[in-house]
Protein backbone atom coordinates (compact mmCIF):
# COMPACT_ATOMS: atom_id res chain seq x y z
CA UNK A 1 0.00 0.00 0.00
CA UNK A 2 1.18 3.24 -1.20
CA UNK A 3 0.38 6.52 1.32
CA UNK A 4 0.43 9.83 -0.74
CA UNK A 5 1.29 12.78 2.13
CA UNK A 6 2.70 15.25 3.96
CA UNK A 7 4.63 14.83 7.10
CA UNK A 8 3.66 18.29 8.36
CA UNK A 9 0.24 17.55 8.10
CA UNK A 10 -2.09 16.13 10.72
CA UNK A 11 -4.83 14.62 8.51
CA UNK A 12 -1.49 12.58 6.69
CA UNK A 13 -0.07 11.20 10.01
CA UNK A 14 -3.27 9.80 11.07
CA UNK A 15 -2.73 7.19 8.32
CA UNK A 16 0.79 6.89 9.63
CA UNK A 17 0.15 6.29 12.93
CA UNK A 18 -3.03 3.64 11.86
CA UNK A 19 -0.64 1.81 9.84
CA UNK A 20 2.28 1.48 12.60
CA UNK A 21 0.08 0.73 15.32
CA UNK A 22 -2.07 -2.04 13.68
CA UNK A 23 1.58 -2.76 11.54
CA UNK A 24 0.04 -2.58 8.32
CA UNK A 25 3.28 -2.39 5.93
CA UNK A 26 3.44 1.46 3.67
CA UNK A 27 5.16 3.01 1.23
CA UNK A 28 5.20 6.71 2.14
CA UNK A 29 5.44 8.86 -0.97
CA UNK A 30 5.71 12.66 -0.50
CA UNK A 31 3.62 15.14 -1.99
CA UNK A 32 4.52 18.72 -1.69
CA UNK A 33 0.80 20.19 -1.62
CA UNK A 34 2.60 24.02 -1.68
CA UNK A 35 3.92 23.32 -4.96
CA UNK A 36 0.94 21.83 -6.33
CA UNK A 37 1.93 18.11 -6.81
CA UNK A 38 -1.91 17.53 -5.28
CA UNK A 39 -3.06 19.29 -8.27
CA UNK A 40 -1.49 17.41 -11.32
CA UNK A 41 -3.52 15.55 -13.54
CA UNK A 42 -1.78 12.20 -12.37
CA UNK A 43 -2.37 13.37 -8.73
CA UNK A 44 -6.55 14.32 -9.72
CA UNK A 45 -6.66 10.67 -11.33
CA UNK A 46 -6.43 9.20 -7.75
CA UNK A 47 -8.29 12.00 -5.24
CA UNK A 48 -10.65 14.18 -7.95
CA UNK A 49 -10.68 16.68 -4.66
CA UNK A 50 -6.86 17.38 -5.20
CA UNK A 51 -5.76 16.58 -1.01
CA UNK A 52 -3.72 14.58 0.56
CA UNK A 53 -4.09 11.84 2.02
CA UNK A 54 -4.84 9.46 -0.53
CA UNK A 55 -3.77 5.88 0.18
CA UNK A 56 -3.44 3.30 -2.83
CA UNK A 57 -3.65 -0.33 -2.33
CA UNK A 58 -1.85 -3.35 -4.49
CA UNK A 59 -4.87 -3.70 -6.62
CA UNK A 60 -5.05 0.07 -8.01
CA UNK A 61 -7.67 1.61 -5.95
CA UNK A 62 -7.20 4.43 -4.60
CA UNK A 63 -9.06 6.13 -0.77
CA UNK A 64 -9.15 9.27 0.14
CA UNK A 65 -10.26 11.67 3.27
CA UNK A 66 -7.99 10.97 6.24
CA UNK A 67 -10.87 9.25 8.73
CA UNK A 68 -12.33 7.54 5.88
CA UNK A 69 -8.94 6.12 5.31
CA UNK A 70 -7.96 5.34 8.78
CA UNK A 71 -11.58 4.04 9.44
CA UNK A 72 -11.19 1.06 6.60
CA UNK A 73 -7.57 0.05 7.48
CA UNK A 74 -8.54 0.16 11.51
CA UNK A 75 -12.11 -1.78 10.64
CA UNK A 76 -12.04 -4.79 13.11
CA UNK A 77 -9.13 -3.65 14.99
CA UNK A 78 -9.18 -2.40 18.70
CA UNK A 79 -8.73 0.98 17.45
CA UNK A 80 -12.83 0.77 16.73
CA UNK A 81 -15.03 -0.21 19.44
CA UNK A 82 -17.22 -3.56 18.67
CA UNK A 83 -19.91 -2.15 20.34
CA UNK A 84 -21.83 -0.64 17.35
CA UNK A 85 -23.51 2.59 19.58
CA UNK A 86 -20.04 2.81 21.06
CA UNK A 87 -18.54 3.04 17.50
CA UNK A 88 -21.30 5.50 15.94
CA UNK A 89 -20.49 7.83 18.95
CA UNK A 90 -16.34 7.62 17.55
CA UNK A 91 -17.35 8.71 13.70
CA UNK A 92 -19.21 11.81 15.55
CA UNK A 93 -15.68 12.39 17.15
CA UNK A 94 -14.75 12.15 13.76
CA UNK A 95 -17.24 14.20 12.03
CA UNK A 96 -17.00 16.87 14.07
CA UNK A 97 -13.38 16.44 14.07
CA UNK A 98 -13.49 17.71 10.26
CA UNK A 99 -16.34 20.18 10.80
CA UNK A 100 -15.70 21.92 14.26
CA UNK A 101 -11.79 21.81 15.01
CA UNK A 102 -9.77 21.30 11.87
CA UNK A 103 -10.75 23.89 9.82
CA UNK A 104 -10.04 26.27 12.74
CA UNK A 105 -6.98 24.56 14.61
CA UNK A 106 -5.51 23.35 11.68
CA UNK A 107 -6.08 26.38 9.34
CA UNK A 108 -4.24 28.74 11.60
CA UNK A 109 -1.37 26.00 12.00
CA UNK A 110 -0.98 26.02 8.16
CA UNK A 111 -1.31 30.38 8.02
CA UNK A 112 1.70 30.32 10.40
CA UNK A 113 4.29 26.72 9.78
CA UNK A 114 3.41 26.77 5.74
CA UNK A 115 2.76 30.50 5.26
CA UNK A 116 4.84 32.18 8.13
CA UNK A 117 2.26 34.14 9.12
CA UNK A 118 2.26 35.93 12.20
CA UNK A 119 -0.20 35.03 15.13
CA UNK A 120 -1.38 38.83 14.52
CA UNK A 121 -2.82 37.95 10.89
CA UNK A 122 -4.98 34.94 12.17
CA UNK A 123 -8.80 35.39 11.83
CA UNK A 124 -9.93 36.25 14.80
CA UNK A 125 -13.40 33.98 14.50
CA UNK A 126 -11.01 31.05 13.46
CA UNK A 127 -9.16 31.61 16.73
CA UNK A 128 -12.61 31.96 18.73
CA UNK A 129 -14.01 28.58 16.85
CA UNK A 130 -10.43 26.74 17.68
CA UNK A 131 -11.12 27.72 21.48
CA UNK A 132 -14.84 26.82 21.62
CA UNK A 133 -12.90 23.17 20.32
CA UNK A 134 -10.80 22.68 22.76
CA UNK A 135 -13.10 23.80 25.54
CA UNK A 136 -15.21 20.92 24.37
CA UNK A 137 -12.37 18.72 24.59
CA UNK A 138 -11.63 19.56 27.90
CA UNK A 139 -14.94 18.91 29.28
CA UNK A 140 -15.12 15.43 28.22
CA UNK A 141 -11.41 14.50 28.87
CA UNK A 142 -12.22 15.75 33.05
CA UNK A 143 -14.74 12.74 33.47
CA UNK A 144 -13.08 10.73 30.76
CA UNK A 145 -9.30 9.60 29.95
CA UNK A 146 -9.69 8.77 26.54
CA UNK A 147 -12.73 10.40 24.14
CA UNK A 148 -14.87 6.77 23.78
CA UNK A 149 -14.82 4.19 26.00
CA UNK A 150 -11.85 2.82 27.93
CA UNK A 151 -9.16 2.59 25.15
CA UNK A 152 -7.76 4.49 22.61
CA UNK A 153 -9.79 4.93 19.76
CA UNK A 154 -9.90 6.37 15.90
CA UNK A 155 -11.56 9.23 17.85
CA UNK A 156 -8.27 9.63 19.55
CA UNK A 157 -6.28 9.34 16.76
CA UNK A 158 -8.96 12.00 14.71
CA UNK A 159 -8.12 14.78 17.11
CA UNK A 160 -4.48 13.98 18.50
CA UNK A 161 -3.64 15.16 14.77
CA UNK A 162 -3.86 18.72 15.28
CA UNK A 163 -4.57 19.12 18.69
CA UNK A 164 -0.87 18.34 19.43
CA UNK A 165 0.65 20.87 17.28
CA UNK A 166 -2.52 23.33 18.00
CA UNK A 167 0.55 26.00 19.92
CA UNK A 168 2.16 25.71 16.15
CA UNK A 169 -1.06 27.73 15.16
CA UNK A 170 -0.86 29.87 18.39
CA UNK A 171 -3.14 28.19 20.75
CA UNK A 172 -2.14 28.17 24.19
CA UNK A 173 -3.51 25.29 26.00
CA UNK A 174 -2.07 26.07 29.28
CA UNK A 175 -5.81 26.26 30.40
CA UNK A 176 -6.66 23.30 29.33
CA UNK A 177 -4.86 20.38 31.49
CA UNK A 178 -7.20 17.50 30.65
CA UNK A 179 -6.43 17.99 26.77
CA UNK A 180 -2.63 18.08 27.60
CA UNK A 181 -3.06 15.12 30.09
CA UNK A 182 -5.00 13.42 26.86
CA UNK A 183 -2.35 14.11 24.91
CA UNK A 184 0.26 12.19 26.62
CA UNK A 185 -2.04 9.21 27.05
CA UNK A 186 -2.69 9.01 24.04
CA UNK A 187 0.73 9.36 22.49
CA UNK A 188 1.60 6.36 24.78
CA UNK A 189 -1.45 3.85 23.54
CA UNK A 190 -0.25 4.95 20.12
CA UNK A 191 3.23 4.39 20.82
CA UNK A 192 4.66 7.75 19.43
CA UNK A 193 6.91 9.25 20.43
CA UNK A 194 7.10 13.21 20.70
CA UNK B 1 -36.27 7.21 18.94
CA UNK B 2 -36.59 11.13 19.24
CA UNK B 3 -34.76 13.15 16.72
CA UNK B 4 -34.38 16.60 17.59
CA UNK B 5 -34.30 18.83 14.23
CA UNK B 6 -35.00 21.66 11.90
CA UNK B 7 -37.03 20.51 9.07
CA UNK B 8 -35.03 23.31 7.41
CA UNK B 9 -31.75 21.91 7.97
CA UNK B 10 -30.75 19.65 5.10
CA UNK B 11 -28.44 17.94 7.99
CA UNK B 12 -31.69 16.84 10.57
CA UNK B 13 -33.02 15.81 7.05
CA UNK B 14 -30.79 13.10 6.34
CA UNK B 15 -32.09 11.45 9.38
CA UNK B 16 -36.02 12.09 8.41
CA UNK B 17 -35.35 10.50 4.83
CA UNK B 18 -33.05 7.34 6.55
CA UNK B 19 -35.62 6.51 8.98
CA UNK B 20 -38.59 6.62 6.39
CA UNK B 21 -36.31 4.65 3.83
CA UNK B 22 -35.69 1.74 6.64
CA UNK B 23 -39.31 2.52 8.16
CA UNK B 24 -37.25 3.63 11.81
CA UNK B 25 -40.30 4.47 14.15
CA UNK B 26 -39.24 8.04 15.37
CA UNK B 27 -40.66 11.17 17.13
CA UNK B 28 -39.85 14.08 16.03
CA UNK B 29 -39.13 17.36 18.18
CA UNK B 30 -38.65 20.51 16.27
CA UNK B 31 -35.57 22.90 17.78
CA UNK B 32 -35.47 26.05 16.80
CA UNK B 33 -31.84 26.98 16.35
CA UNK B 34 -32.39 30.66 15.68
CA UNK B 35 -33.98 31.26 18.77
CA UNK B 36 -31.34 29.70 21.12
CA UNK B 37 -33.08 26.17 21.70
CA UNK B 38 -30.19 24.44 20.56
CA UNK B 39 -28.39 26.24 22.74
CA UNK B 40 -30.00 25.68 26.14
CA UNK B 41 -28.36 23.78 29.01
CA UNK B 42 -30.89 20.60 28.49
CA UNK B 43 -30.06 20.65 24.46
CA UNK B 44 -26.02 21.09 25.51
CA UNK B 45 -26.68 17.93 27.77
CA UNK B 46 -27.48 16.10 24.67
CA UNK B 47 -25.05 17.50 22.22
CA UNK B 48 -22.27 19.84 23.79
CA UNK B 49 -21.69 20.80 20.38
CA UNK B 50 -25.16 23.00 20.70
CA UNK B 51 -26.07 21.22 17.15
CA UNK B 52 -28.79 19.44 15.44
CA UNK B 53 -29.88 17.03 14.57
CA UNK B 54 -29.66 14.86 17.54
CA UNK B 55 -31.42 11.34 18.02
CA UNK B 56 -32.15 10.18 21.73
CA UNK B 57 -32.65 6.24 22.14
CA UNK B 58 -35.31 4.81 23.96
CA UNK B 59 -32.63 4.43 26.83
CA UNK B 60 -31.77 7.85 26.88
CA UNK B 61 -28.60 7.87 24.73
CA UNK B 62 -27.82 10.74 22.44
CA UNK B 63 -26.01 10.68 19.45
CA UNK B 64 -24.91 13.77 17.33
CA UNK B 65 -23.19 14.27 13.79
CA UNK B 66 -26.00 13.77 11.13
CA UNK B 67 -23.08 11.44 8.80
CA UNK B 68 -22.40 9.59 12.03
CA UNK B 69 -26.30 9.26 12.90
CA UNK B 70 -27.32 7.84 9.72
CA UNK B 71 -24.33 5.66 9.60
CA UNK B 72 -25.60 3.69 12.68
CA UNK B 73 -28.99 3.72 11.73
CA UNK B 74 -28.26 2.45 8.31
CA UNK B 75 -25.56 -0.26 9.22
CA UNK B 76 -26.25 -3.24 7.74
CA UNK B 77 -28.70 -1.94 5.71
CA UNK B 78 -28.81 -1.43 1.55
CA UNK B 79 -28.18 1.63 2.25
CA UNK B 80 -24.51 0.76 3.20
CA UNK B 81 -22.61 -1.27 0.23
CA UNK B 82 -21.77 -4.38 2.19
CA UNK B 83 -18.72 -4.76 0.16
CA UNK B 84 -15.53 -3.26 3.05
CA UNK B 85 -13.75 -1.29 0.48
CA UNK B 86 -17.29 0.35 -1.13
CA UNK B 87 -18.42 1.31 2.39
CA UNK B 88 -15.35 2.94 2.49
CA UNK B 89 -16.04 4.96 -0.43
CA UNK B 90 -18.89 5.97 1.00
CA UNK B 91 -17.44 7.28 3.84
CA UNK B 92 -14.66 9.03 1.91
CA UNK B 93 -18.23 10.85 0.33
CA UNK B 94 -19.53 11.71 3.73
CA UNK B 95 -16.77 13.24 5.23
CA UNK B 96 -15.94 15.10 2.04
CA UNK B 97 -19.77 16.08 2.15
CA UNK B 98 -18.98 17.89 5.27
CA UNK B 99 -15.89 19.43 4.94
CA UNK B 100 -16.03 20.65 1.23
CA UNK B 101 -19.78 20.78 0.31
CA UNK B 102 -21.64 21.74 3.37
CA UNK B 103 -19.55 24.90 4.26
CA UNK B 104 -20.36 26.36 1.55
CA UNK B 105 -23.27 25.50 -0.36
CA UNK B 106 -25.18 24.61 2.74
CA UNK B 107 -24.07 28.50 4.97
CA UNK B 108 -24.23 30.40 1.27
CA UNK B 109 -28.07 28.88 1.84
CA UNK B 110 -28.28 29.80 5.70
CA UNK B 111 -27.07 33.17 4.76
CA UNK B 112 -30.07 33.58 2.04
CA UNK B 113 -33.02 31.41 3.82
CA UNK B 114 -32.20 31.98 7.48
CA UNK B 115 -30.90 35.31 7.79
CA UNK B 116 -32.77 37.13 4.54
CA UNK B 117 -29.83 38.09 2.95
CA UNK B 118 -29.87 39.33 -1.04
CA UNK B 119 -27.10 36.96 -3.03
CA UNK B 120 -25.09 39.85 -3.67
CA UNK B 121 -23.88 39.36 0.14
CA UNK B 122 -22.54 36.25 0.26
CA UNK B 123 -19.02 35.25 0.34
CA UNK B 124 -17.43 34.96 -2.64
CA UNK B 125 -15.01 32.50 -1.77
CA UNK B 126 -17.55 30.19 -0.52
CA UNK B 127 -19.71 30.56 -3.94
CA UNK B 128 -16.17 29.47 -5.69
CA UNK B 129 -16.24 26.63 -3.21
CA UNK B 130 -19.57 25.87 -3.66
CA UNK B 131 -19.04 25.41 -7.82
CA UNK B 132 -15.73 23.69 -7.54
CA UNK B 133 -17.94 21.10 -5.00
CA UNK B 134 -20.52 20.96 -7.91
CA UNK B 135 -18.55 20.52 -10.30
CA UNK B 136 -16.67 17.56 -8.58
CA UNK B 137 -20.32 15.73 -8.39
CA UNK B 138 -20.65 16.55 -12.16
CA UNK B 139 -17.74 14.92 -13.21
CA UNK B 140 -18.21 11.80 -11.00
CA UNK B 141 -22.46 11.58 -11.87
CA UNK B 142 -21.39 11.94 -15.62
CA UNK B 143 -19.91 8.21 -15.53
CA UNK B 144 -21.93 6.71 -12.77
CA UNK B 145 -25.73 6.96 -11.74
CA UNK B 146 -25.08 7.13 -8.01
CA UNK B 147 -21.86 8.45 -6.31
CA UNK B 148 -20.74 4.87 -4.99
CA UNK B 149 -21.50 1.28 -6.58
CA UNK B 150 -24.51 0.43 -8.27
CA UNK B 151 -27.61 1.62 -6.28
CA UNK B 152 -28.67 4.56 -3.74
CA UNK B 153 -26.32 5.00 -0.42
CA UNK B 154 -25.51 7.11 2.29
CA UNK B 155 -23.28 8.81 0.16
CA UNK B 156 -26.48 9.76 -1.98
CA UNK B 157 -28.88 10.88 1.18
CA UNK B 158 -25.81 13.43 2.52
CA UNK B 159 -25.14 15.22 -0.40
CA UNK B 160 -28.38 15.39 -1.78
CA UNK B 161 -29.43 17.08 1.33
CA UNK B 162 -27.93 20.19 0.41
CA UNK B 163 -27.44 19.97 -3.30
CA UNK B 164 -31.27 19.69 -3.86
CA UNK B 165 -31.56 23.13 -2.39
CA UNK B 166 -28.51 24.32 -3.51
CA UNK B 167 -30.64 27.26 -5.96
CA UNK B 168 -31.84 28.61 -2.45
CA UNK B 169 -28.24 29.80 -1.45
CA UNK B 170 -27.97 31.08 -4.81
CA UNK B 171 -26.07 28.36 -6.90
CA UNK B 172 -27.30 27.83 -10.64
CA UNK B 173 -27.59 24.05 -11.41
CA UNK B 174 -28.59 24.79 -15.19
CA UNK B 175 -24.87 23.62 -16.58
CA UNK B 176 -24.46 20.91 -14.09
CA UNK B 177 -26.89 18.15 -16.00
CA UNK B 178 -25.83 14.91 -14.49
CA UNK B 179 -26.27 16.94 -10.99
CA UNK B 180 -29.60 17.11 -11.50
CA UNK B 181 -30.51 13.92 -13.45
CA UNK B 182 -28.82 11.85 -10.04
CA UNK B 183 -31.20 14.37 -8.06
CA UNK B 184 -34.42 12.94 -9.52
CA UNK B 185 -32.73 9.13 -9.71
CA UNK B 186 -31.77 9.56 -5.64
CA UNK B 187 -35.24 11.19 -4.66
CA UNK B 188 -37.00 8.72 -6.59
CA UNK B 189 -34.59 5.64 -5.06
CA UNK B 190 -35.47 6.97 -1.32
CA UNK B 191 -38.91 7.62 -2.33
CA UNK B 192 -38.95 11.17 -1.77
CA UNK B 193 -41.48 13.49 -3.38
CA UNK B 194 -40.04 17.11 -4.07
Amino acid sequence: MKIYGDLNSGNCLKVKWVCEALRIPYQWIAVDTLSGESRTPQFLALNAAGQVPVVVFEDGRALAQSNAIIRYLARRSDLVPADDFLAAKMDEWLFWEQYSHEPSIAVCRFMMVYLGKPRSDLDPDKVKRGYAALARMERRLAESRFLVGDGVTLADVALLAYTRVAHEGGFDLTDYGAVRRWIEDSEAALGLSR
